[in-house]
């Protein structure tokens, strides 16, 4: 069997380094990004440029999606551009974009119907984990096309899990980020509270950290929130995303999720207020200035 | 200088094992509990019966007191029978109870008129904390009182910290209280939505348990959730006593917490549908019974 290609679009902040390492690893890889500028490292590393998603389809065997949203999701595969229209018979398309289940659901349909196998691969561990090949990869689709790409995935991430069917990896990660949420809206009333109540909250954090009210987002972000350090880890808008997506799917199960629902209510509040380009910790400014 | 006596007010699961440890220790220990059977233990170690929190106040340098609830801890001190009319001039109270800021700053003031000194120290780390002596334990007070009851302290906690004046103590637990609520939300709502999504919700947290979802509520609470064990670790009618503190709290400083909001109307509902014997993790109950 000639050597496969590998074929990767979209090379922003988890991108690139996820091609970055892919291409490490010695394989023949393909990439387009909107922003051509962003390729330039994992070119010099030995890929090769394609102008567009049909160019990418028309030559590659496997091919990797990390884009930012599900309307570019959507684009991707569904344009006239698009991969399920131009890839060749076989090919394995994986989403790595937090999108919709749904539409993850309707990408896996629609490829099946063109002989090609898809399956979502949504991440989590943020640009760190991205850079150093540890994320957590949450996957639905067919166990077959699972094992055929489990390699790869495993170039870069630490733990590979595939979740179930098709829109099951999506669906984990919106777990993922429902438990954030309430991890999160704890950690900043907690330090409301501490702060409102005359105490040191950074000393209160010493009393608090280790027992039950532990948690990664009150051990990271909380110092953060103190030290009035705003920039992204995790853009708020980007949350917001997720939080949306997450209620949608929860709205079509018909389950009630009132602290996602507060959780959305706040971040969009945030984004509005012009809060979207901070990280996620900036909800304790919202908090500062007020919720009304 | 004569031997110290010590004094122990509330026999329960929390005060049981640490009037034990401060038995053990060496110390003379003078102990009443409104349930004379839940002192044999620290009896047949070596401790003393008293009949009323009055005879303890007489006779005692230092008494502890780990009751329910605030009306108890106001009994206890306030009452014709209790320990700021019956204390001698110089002794030191030491409130374990998790009870109301407000409450704690009135015994303080009460105590000083007297000529005695108290402070708040409410713990946690829950019954197990409490017999391997692990507990935090968070003190509001003066920095002189709380040096003088310090060694006393670290008998039966590890992490002992003084984070202010008086009520400094209960308002960290009440911070502490908060953070779990968030995280218990966010653990519920991840595992109800993964469930409905048609996910396996214990294959599920094996890709969301250590990442940015990390919390204690997600590793501890979450498997009692899906194995339905609701046994208590910690009741759901005393967290919502917390809660309502807390709530009341932030209320008085007028700070709007509205996940704790929330938090105190689902555990408000669990107590009211029955469910206050259950732990905390039965809120998964309600969820699965629905909200309305």
């Amino acid at each position: 069997m000639a050597q496969r290609t590998i074929g990767f679009i979209g090379l922003g902040v988890m991108g690139a380094p996820m091609a970055g390492h892919i291409r490490a690893s010695g394989e023949r890889l393909l990439v387009y990004s909107r922003t051509k500028s962003k390729a330039r490292l994992v070119l010099d590393a030995g890929a090769e440029w394609r102008d567009s998603p049909k160019r990418i389809a028309q030559e590659c065997d496997v091919i990797f999606t990390m884009v930012g949203y599900p309307k570019d999701v959507e684009e991707i595969y569904f344009g006239s551009d698009g991969l399920i229209e131009n890839a060749r018979s076989g090919t394995i398309l994986v989403d790595f974009t937090t999108s919709r289940p749904d539409l993850a659901v309707r990408i896996y349909e629609s490829a099946k119907v063109r002989g090609l196998n898809a399956i979502d691969a949504p991440v989590s561990g943020g640009d760190i984990g991205a850079k150093n090949a540890t994320l957590t990869i949450m996957v639905g689709g067919e166990e077959e096309t699972f094992q055929k790409v489990k390699p790869l995935l495993e170039i870069v991430g630490r733990t590979v899990i595939l979740q179930g069917g098709p829109g099951a990896g999506q669906h984990t990660k919106m777990a993922n980020q429902i438990a954030v949420a309430g991890n999160l809206l704890g950690t900043v009333e907690a330090l409301i509270y501490a702060k409102n109540a005359g105490l040191d909250p950074k000393h209160a954090l010493l009393s608090i950290v280790n027992g039950a009210a532990q948690s990664w987002q009150l051990s990271n972000n909380a110092p953060r929130m103190l030290e009035r350090n705003f920039d992204p880890g995790f853009y708020s808008k980007h949350f917001l995303k997720d939080l949306r997506i997450a209620l949608d799917s929860a709205h079509a199960m018909h389950v009630e999720l009132p602290m996602l629902t507060l959780s959305e209510r706040l971040f969009a509040k945030m984004v509005n207020d012009g809060m979207g380009e901070l990280g996620t910790q900036a909800i304790y400014l919202l908090y500062e200035r007020g919720l009304a």
